[in-house]
């Protein structure tokens, strides 16, 4: 439960960071969102948030939260956030998934000011965080760790620390090439199950059930049985963050090959035109290099959330 | 809760047949257990179960299990099993790890003297039993898996149904290509995270607590942070099934891109002579692809079981 | 220059087998040729060779050559030539592209016979014969390979010795992975060449006359170019060789990780379709997972052959 | 033959260098060297070049090359050369292996002062240019190249044309890419042969003068039976080759997997500390991944070369 005392702003109100700002505000604390469409946040309401007109007057509260798309977005909200320079929040959690150098930069921005900052990248989507199984991983001083964890506990069912500086981003690439691995795997067994003659409902309920079986690979299910690839995570940016991964495989001379193989099958996953789907369009380009054309299956399945 | 009507013959006391075998006993089964070495079998008297002194005794109980090593054991045992002739189960119930071939040939052998014949592999290992979370993967027919269910209940958290024939032994198959798949990926982006600063345990217990994190994910994290690669499985039988994997791949024309490149690393990591400690020594082979040297963490890290 | 006293009998007047007899016979050796369809035989009579009607006329010829298509025709051949036993041949040398396996079974059967065995596939195509490029690997008896020396210098530019029994078989086996590797491998530079601006022509132009162009490298440029495609090696048959390369290297130990990546590429190259041109369309399937639809150059560029 | 009335400056009289002007000395051509130590230029005057003491002596000639080792080298000494700006070079030549933005860089500096910019990476080592095997290819305008043809052609057996700007960079980096899969899978299968029975000399042999066969492959063959991997190109390199190379694979989308996998495996033995030989110590890798530990066979092999 969030102490009482401090205050919070909440910056973006997109899917995760809506859903994310609902449970802070159900779970007591007082919120204080700003999203660009100020419409977007006005439901938040509902839960005792407050909405901000303009960013920053979130610059008074004691934590700000920062959830929004790109290092360029974090950039300037951060910046708007500070620009008045009358007030300013004891301490920025920044949740989106940026680089690890705009992480350093807005580090260097936010030390000059005193303001402690916590890099706290997520594991999950907006589904996820409304299932309560949302989870972040942080870096940065401990001691703001400490500081941030009951807000954190009332947003997600776990947090790691995983020590000081951008560590925490490095850790959010390397879940994500896993998430790339994982996938290409499970496309390449399920159909091999399929053409043995194992619908894929039934293999991957068992799979899902088995000591194999993850939340990811429940909340995927769906797609792969129906092939209903709306889109979650895109190829792109999923090839976006293989390439990061690769890049610091470089950086700290670590050798990927299942990365790296992994990498060169969305590649081609996007050349040969499946761009706008979800990333687990993976199976269709896996099935397609067996011979086969999926049909969806038409059965209910759980996705493991609601 | 099983059918007070059946009895049921249990063939095999090892690690996990010890395991499987009491649960079904302390479940309140009627369960003859029989075991090459006697011995082994005796402590299972404590849950109410008897124990046989000739395999041939349990002829006499409706439904068998079978939980032994390999294909050669698995025909001796039920050849004994069959050879008085008096009197015959109703149902096989085969767990262990075997081919399709071999369990098409007990197929063929059972239908001939109209014996049902439940092919039914599993996935966990004895401490998983242990915690309950077991599961089976089960094909034959539908009416032998509905009838055998509760006592399947009684072991495992799940049970799923695949279909006709020896379709569950294929699963299998898939399910530990995945697993050789999911460990070496889990061994880069552990050292990748490692050598960016991360220590082991931390970076995993993120990884555990997020989307991506399974039962196998958990209980894998001592030996990956404290270097304790007493076996549970081989390289050799890891080997062996990523090829069994493979040629299916190859009859029923599915590249397996990943499947193939994580076979071959394991080859490479027998190849340097990584062979009587478990399978998870991947992480070692990474570390040395990556110029590191591990040193346990000694950390205690939970395994999720117990 | 073949020694005039030993006669030569030739099975096999197909596409390659009709190019190494007529190499022979215009070389000055006494050649007797025998082929299913006499009629495509019957034209090596301008090279001075005779023409037989039954494969058993062959026996009474010191040495034998075959050159046929599977290890079934093979032993067809090979038993009717010696059916009636009046006679025998010294040697038969055995140049199609058989197992290991099918090579042993032939020694075994020859050995019984006191025939001498050399078991000799080639390196090349029927282009590659009529440019007196085509090469041997042998294996069997030393003697025996001396013994022919002479007659297989009469139709290659070289033969090696590579030691006793079937060791010529998994040296062709290997040369036929390389030849898989290689030209996935050129498939994707010229790819990358080409998107960055170098036409296919130039860029192989240059590739062929460094220190890395190869007779083969030469002689697919015109399908790279043109992409004419008419079949030389059929996918299935790559894919074939592969497999066999890759069954090697399991019986021996030896990960592959081109060979296997590069196998995994033919199979999904067979999965979208490509099945009925030659295996230099891995050439396509580099372009579509590369966005790109390539179009002939219409250039016109030697094949280093003609 | 050069043209009598055009002078040459050359810039760099190492291993590289020194092989190409003492060619280009020897045809006739009127040729002045500077080299950083003077010493290791003068024995070029036995050819009839003439050794200049300060690099700006050069630009009174009519055409540049500069045989060099970096980018850094070479923007130094090309500064140097027209810092006096009383004459200029018509045309440099630039061998040297850089980038295409160091190529692009120097393409700016030297259009801005009127000079042709020829880039001419080259293929091929010191040994590669005394046996007359040397190759160039060439990018920039089209008139300059043929300005330049008749001193190629007294230094290499070949120079390719590929078009505008730095084509030729982008050409070299895939040349090196296919010379480090080619070494990996010329290190799998003669590996794999040699664990079937047949020695490398022979296998290689074999290969060497099959339509497989290579001047690469000849003039590493000494190092793969001997054993003798005294550096030519060390591990580092070719890693930053590759590394280039994957990098244009993600600037024009090419999914480059036998070049991931090559590169994976050059960083493992790069990793397991393989970094101050020759790069085709990847047979050594390749070797222990297969459990063998290699000895030289001690065998008088040809390189290819003398």
């Amino acid at each position: 439960m969030p102490t009482k005392k401090m205050t919070v702003g909440w910056i973006g109100a997109g899917r995760m960071g809506y859903e994310m700002a609902g449970r802070l505000a159900r779970g007591g604390a007082d919120v204080l969102v700003w999203n660009r469409t100020k419409a977007k946040a006005e439901p938040l309401q509902k839960y005792g948030a407050k909405v901000a007109d303009d960013v920053s007057e979130l610059a008074a509260r004691d934590i700000v939260f920062c959830m929004v798309s790109t290092w360029k977005d974090v950039k300037e909200v951060v910046t708007n956030l500070l620009a008045r320079g009358k007030s300013k929040p004891k301490m920025l959690i920044e949740c989106s998934s940026i680089s690890l150098e705009g992480s350093a930069e807005l580090r260097e921005m936010l030390d000059k000011k005193g303001i402690q900052y916590l890099a706290a990248p997520v594991s999950g989507n907006a589904k996820v965080i409304k299932a309560g199984k949302l989870t972040f991983v942080c870096s940065g001083p401990k001691k703001a760790f400490d500081l941030a964890r009951p807000f954190l506990d009332s947003i997600a069912v776990n947090s790691s620390y995983v020590g000081e500086g951008e560590l925490s981003r490095i850790v959010k690439i390397c879940h994500n090439v896993f998430l790339g691995v994982v996938t290409q795997s499970l496309a390449e067994i399920t159909i091999l199950a399929q053409k043995a003659g194992v619908p894929r409902h039934a293999f991957l309920e068992f799979m899902n059930q088995s000591v194999m079986g993850s939340t990811f690979s429940r909340y995927k299910t769906p797609a792969f049985v129906n092939l209903d690839f709306k889109v979650t995570f895109t190829p792109h940016l999923l090839r976006k963050d293989m390439d990061l991964g690769l890049d610091a495989g470089r950086k700290f001379e670590v050798p990927m090959p299942l990365a790296s193989a992994t990498r060169d099958l969305i590649q081609s996953m996007i050349g040969q035109g499946w761009t706008e789907q979800d990333f687990a369009t993976l199976l269709l380009q896996q099935a397609e290099a067996s011979g086969l054309k999926l049909k969806p299956e038409n059965m209910e399945v759980g996705d493991g959330l609601s």
